[in-house]
This record gives C-alpha cells, structure tokens and sequence, in this order.
C-alpha cells in the first residue's frame, strides 16, 4: 500500500489539508448552492401563469386533491436536511450558523450525485420535543427529511417518532446511511473470505448513531443478533450493564442491544469482545491509536475490519493487515474500501422520490445495501474493491433502482414503474444535474474553482 | 383603451385565463424551482473540501466568527418564503399544500428578477405563536425572512414580534411590498397632477393588510395622518367605531388608525369618503362593481384611483376614467399603470443582501418607493406611466440600490460600498441569474415551454 511510504505525520497533515482548501473554496464563492429556475420564462407574461393570478389554477387543483401537489409542484423532488447541529463532524455542538457549511455541502451532494434538491435547516433548537415540532410543521414543504448531525440518543427518539407521524419519508443518514454502507461492504466481503452471514461474530466498536443504525439494520437483514456484539466506552453490551439499565429511558435503543446481542454473554472490553471476531466494525473516535494492533491479532482468521473514524481511522491499515486481517475498510478515499455514506443517501432518495415512496422501510434499506453490493461484484470484487468507490458513482442509480422497486414491491409507492423505466427515470436526472453543473461552468456562470 | 373595446365578459375570461395555461406549464414541468450547484466540482476529490471532512475548515471560522457564515455560505442570498397559507390569492384558507405553489412562484419570481434564493416554507400550523416560534427556529438558516399570505390581522402581531425577536430582516411582503409600489405611484402621480402631498386627501377603501401597510407606509412618509379616511366593510374609521374598539386587542393596527387618521371626523360609507378626495387607493374584493361610478364622480378634480383588487378591478379603468378621474392604475397587467409589489420585493431584498442589511426598516421601504418613483420619471412620466412596467426591470436595480445606500445611512448594514459598486454588484446579480435561466434553456436542460 503506497500509503504507508507516507510518514504518518504526513497522513495526519493530509486529512487537514482539505480544511485549507475548503476555506478557500467558500471564502471564493461565498456559498455552494444557489436556487434556479427548471421552467422556461417565455417572457414578462408567463409571471401570470407562474404567480398571480394563474398560479391560483394549481393551486384549485392540490385543494381538490392533496396528492397532486408532487405533479404540480418541485416537493416531489425536494428533501430537508434538517439538523440541530449538535454533533457535526468531529465538532461536536457547534450551533446552527456553524453547522450551516455540513448542511449545505451536503445539498451539494444530494444533486451532484442524487439530481435531488436538498434545503439545508439548521435548526435554533436542540430540544427534542421541539425539534420533532419543528418537522411537524415543515413537513408539508418536502418530500422527504434528511435527519442530520442530531446528537445521540436523542437522535433514535427523534427518529422513531417523526417516522411514526409524518406523512413523509423521514430518513437519519448517520444512522441508515452508514448503516446501509456497512452492510453493503460486509456483504461484499464475506463473499470473498467465503463466510457464511448467518455463522459470523461481529463485534461493534462504538454504540452512537452510525453503530446502533448498523447494529439495527444487520438485524433487520437477518443476522442473528446473539452474534453480534456491542463495545462502548465502558466495555461490552451484556444484560448486566447496571448503567445502561438505569439509563434505559434515555438509551432505549442500547438497552435493547443488552438483551439481544452477545449470546455467549462475554464481558469486557474491545481485547475480549475481539477474541475469534469475523468482523470488526468500529465507528468510533478519530485515531490512529485508538483500537491496539495486539486486539486485532485476536480475531477469527481471514477476518474483516471496518475502522471508520473519520478523519483518520482508529488504527491505520496497514496496521490492520499486518495484524493478519485480510480486508480493511476506512472513510477515506486515499485508502482502498471507502465506506461513505455518500454512497447511499443519494441514491436512496433518487429512488425514493422517482416512485413516490411514502416511507423510507428497513427494506428499503436492505435493498439499497444489496443493490449496491451487486454493482460493485459486477464490477470485480477484491480486497480493495468490496464497495462502489465515488468514481463509480453510477452504482447510485442501481441503488435508486433497487430501492424504488423495492417500494413499489411494498405496496407504498404512489407511482408504478418499471425496473427499465425506473432506470431511465433516475439515470436521466443525476446525468442532467450534472450536466447543468458543467454548462454553468462552461459558460462562465460558476467560475473556475481557485487554486 | 384598447380594452374597452373587449366585451366585459372577455375581460374576466382573459382574467382566468392564466389560470389554464398554468395548469399545464405546472404539469409539464413538476416544479418551477430547484436547487444548484454555485461552486465548481472539479473532481470527486473536491467533495472533500466542500463536504467531509474539509467542510469543517469554514465551520471553525463561523463557530469563532459567527458573522463569517454570510462569507462562508450561501445564507446571505437566501430568504425563506413563509406562509401559513390562510390568505392565498382570492382562495383564502387553503393550507400548506394547496399554498405552495405560490410560494415556489414567488421563488421564482424572487430569482428571476431579483437573483435572490427564496425557499417556499409552507407551515403546517395556522396559530400566530406557533408561526412565531417556527420562524425563529428556521432563523439562522436564511438570511431574511418574507412572510407571504398569512390572514389579517395576525400578519400584523407576527410582523411585528418577529422585527423585535429576529436578528434577520423580515418582511411581510402583502404589508409593505404592496405598500412601496402604492407610495411610488402616488408619489409620480402627485407630480403629473400637480397637487402637493402634504395637502392631498387619501381614501384608503379595505382594511386587509395592502391597505393597513399603505396606510403605515404613507404616515411613514410623512403625509398628515388626519388627511387619510379608511373605509372597512362597515364603514369608515373613526373613534367612534365602538365595533371596533371592542376589537382593539385583535386589530391594534386598525384601532389606531380610527385615532389617527381622518380629522374631519367623516362618518358613513365609501360615498361619504370619497367625497372630494384627491387619491383612492382600494385594495378590497374582486370587482367590477365593487365600487360605483357614481361615487367615484364625487372626488375632486384631477382625482387619482388605484384600484388594486386581483384578478379584476373593483371598477373598470374606463369607469374611472369615464368619471372623471386623471390616473388610474390597477393590478392588471392588460391595463395601464399596473401596481404590482413583483416591483418591489426582489428589488429589496437585492439591496437589503447586498449590504448585508439587519433589518428593512420604513425608511429603507420609502427609499425602495422613491428608486422606484425616479426610475418611472427618468423614463417619462404620463398618465399611463406612473411606475416602472415589468418590461423596465431594470428599475428593481435601482430600487436596490436605494435601499441598500439608505441601510448604509442608518448604520444597519454589515457591509460598506459605494453607491457605483452597489449598482454593479446588483445588476450583475440580476443580469447572472437571468443567464443562467438562459443558458439551461438553450442547452436544452429546461425544456421549452409548451404551447
């Protein structure tokens, strides 16, 4: 691995780089995302069939029939990202203003990749009853929500109940969207090591949104939750945890894991919880350093290991491969196997909306997570290629694909399409939303990026 | 007139008809509005500088610097076009669906001629404190607010609550943007009368919020509140009007008027109002005849009649006219002198982003009605042209200017520019946004409207 010719000083310096960068880039355009016009204005006169007085046609139209507001209007394309900014990046609660960038950067994403119109919200509340009010009364003037950088626990209760009470597709990307990577990459993995899913020990390094989202959805696959077992920062999820029993209100969702995960009831810390493992997937703080190389020589042979702190993994790579792992996953690019989650959530809400999806299930999960997997087998798996990379971000139409066929196959689709027409459906929009990036580029309306 | 010689009937059919080509552009193009990329993506790596992890360079600065995020983001050019949707158009209360495609029209009014960023956020609550609360938990994400279509008199409490509680400039656009166009067309047409505003007698007939901004704005300006007369449905304001002094803690506005305004202490109807009045200026219910002929004859010579009401005035220009009165104007585009406040609101908030202004505040609404009233009379002043037509939009440049010269004067401005440089940085702004409208037409990324 080249990378390790670097000193690892040199890789520390590399994942600050992009700040420097970054502050250049929106010091230069003062904002990534602007609004535009996608009808044409034929001149003054059309102001009178798009506004007042004509506008008042549509607008009879939706009354009469609440549906036909995603025929007549943007909302079927257009998703909140919606975050009280309390856990942004490594950065902790930063307010709205300061969270603002992610939220954006993030709108970004969403049409760059998905040809999806994302509105960054940063809320001025961190409350949580106040933030579910908040989306209650957003609701109307979205398609979908994009849960964001919410702080854990309360992001699952925030989760769970606006699922419950929207009429929209309500999705927390730390949570499904890494979960949806993960799931993905193992997948893919185990194929190569020639395991079976339904015998592997996986051990969860980290109990935040990314591992309980990856925690639940494993579950919901079909992996037998007593082989799955959860570290915190103050060891191993048993049943006994007197501390997050007493906790439970507030933790619901890891008091839950302590009954079902961990069958032989091992207690401990990462070393034991490691011992025999197949996989180790571990959100959970920025390393190097954090998880000892000695722990990972415990695990299983041909084993597999997701370090996924960003920006720098909990033990380098190479490390990890030394230590005898035979596949190694990180969240960043300059090494092989990226597990990011901007591989899932454009796709998911390409598919989502190119269906008119009414909710965002666990299935769809799963499909999204498989419809992944497939594209990256078929384009040779190995080691280093266990998941799409971002240059293959076609797969994101085959995610689309599986997800909005995997609404329609759950009865919760207002449009009915086929796999070849849904195909055409999302690969034509992520392509055109490129293709205005590159003609305002072109044509001198986004300047030339500073270097 | 040419119009007079369409049958009345023809008129009020050309008065729907918009409604039916909308229909059709809405269906053909699912949305007038979208998102876009205003920074270039030069490869996948760049996500890294404008998303994770780079991202998080900017969010630093602004977490230091909270003001930074109007240089690091897109926050400055962005308004959120909020409603509770209880007074759309001539429809009433038709709530958070049935209202947004006005509100996506409105956005695209505001980008197109304004080259502003608006969101349409259709609230799903109609309760005054509730709208309060949302707007300033949705506060740190825009950087103005515009309160659209939201029933009188609680527009007038949420105005005001939210210019005391919000650090961003907010602005109820049925309240001051009808009011600013009213104001630069009376002003234009005092001059072509030759009648001097402080001695002028105002009928304002309706009492929703156009004619209570109006009303506000006039007083503002400096016109002797005991020469304006308002009328409501049950007569005119005096302090004798025990209906509504009964009412007084709902409708503080239109009490406080009833002490203000009217000196003569005229009691009775719009007949008694009207008698010897120089100006009309009514904003109440779809016409023809809402108003009679015969009342009209009673104002004084050289008479000047905005009757406002959408989508047909409360008496036909020729009536008017035929009465005797010298200027008439209308919300009509199909007849002289249109006022319509699509002349006022992108223009606003042009200067108001422009200078990064805190607030737009009365003086910096009469400052957008005089830029207007000087472009209208720098380009010819006649009784047929007492404000710039949509044709001349090029007057929204010079409203902006005005506006953000006079936020410079009040030291309410963050940024400091010189009257030349505020005029090239607005119309390149405007002339961008118009371009790239342009260019995705030509490349065929918006498809041509059908006929």
């Amino acid at each position: 691995m080249s990378q390790q010719e670097l000193s690892e000083k040199d890789l520390i310096d590399k994942a600050r780089k992009p700040e420097q960068v970054a502050v250049k880039l929106h010091s230069f355009y003062h904002g990534k995302m602007q609004t535009m016009l996608k009808s044409q204005v034929r001149d003054f006169d059309d102001f009178a069939n798009y506004y007042n007085p004509g506008v008042a046609g549509p607008c009879r139209i939706i009354q009469a029939d609440a549906d036909r507001v995603y025929e007549l209007t943007n909302i079927w394309n257009t998703v909140a990202i919606v975050s009280d900014c309390t856990r942004v990046l490594g950065l902790g609660n930063i307010g709205p203003k300061a969270g603002y960038p992610v939220m954006e950067g993030k709108a970004l994403l969403f049409k760059y990749l998905g040809g999806v119109d994302g509105v960054p919200i940063c809320l001025n509340t961190t409350n949580a009853t106040e933030i579910i009010q908040a989306v209650g009364w957003l609701q109307h003037s979205f398609g979908g929500i994009n849960l964001e950088d919410i702080a854990s626990p309360k992001c699952f209760y925030i989760l769970s109940r606006l699922r419950e009470e929207l009429t929209v597709p309500v999705w927390h990307d730390d949570q499904q969207g890494t979960a949806i990577v993960m799931l993905a990459g193992l997948l893919n993995s185990l194929k190569i090591v020639g395991k079976s899913i339904k015998k592997v020990r996986i051990c969860l390094n980290g109990s935040g949104a990314a591992n309980i989202g990856t925690a639940n959805l494993l579950i919901a696959y079909g992996i037998e939750p007593g082989h799955i077992v959860v570290v915190d920062s103050k060891g191993i999820l048993h049943p006994g945890r007197e501390d997050l029993e007493e906790q439970k209100r507030e933790f619901p969702d890891k008091w839950h894991l302590c009954q079902i995960t961990n069958e032989g009831g091992i207690k401990g810390h990462l070393t034991e919880a490691l011992k025999d493992a197949d996989v180790l997937i571990s959100c959970s703080r920025p390393g190097p350093g954090v998880i000892a190389a000695q722990d990972i020589k415990l695990m299983a042979n041909d084993a597999i290991c997701f370090t996924s702190a960003n920006p720098v993994p909990e033990i380098w790579p190479w490390e990890v491969l030394d230590a005898g792992v035979r596949i190694v996953g990180t969240g960043r690019s300059d090494f092989p196997n990226q597990l990011n989650n901007s591989m899932a959530f454009p796709g998911i809400f390409r598919g989502v909306f190119d269906v008119g999806a009414r909710a965002i299930t666990d299935e769809m999960c799963v499909a999204a997570a498989e419809g992944l997997a497939r594209y990256a087998e078929e384009h040779g798996l190995s080691e280093k290629h266990i998941v799409p990379t971002m240059q293959e971000s076609e797969a994101l139409i085959h995610e689309a694909v599986a997800v909005g066929m995997k609404a329609q196959e759950l009865g919760i689709a207002r449009i009915k399409i086929s796999r070849d027409d849904l195909y055409k459906k999302s690969k034509s929009i992520i392509v055109a939303s490129r293709g205005m990036h590159d003609v305002l580029v072109s044509s001198g309306y986004i300047a030339p990026a500073p270097e």
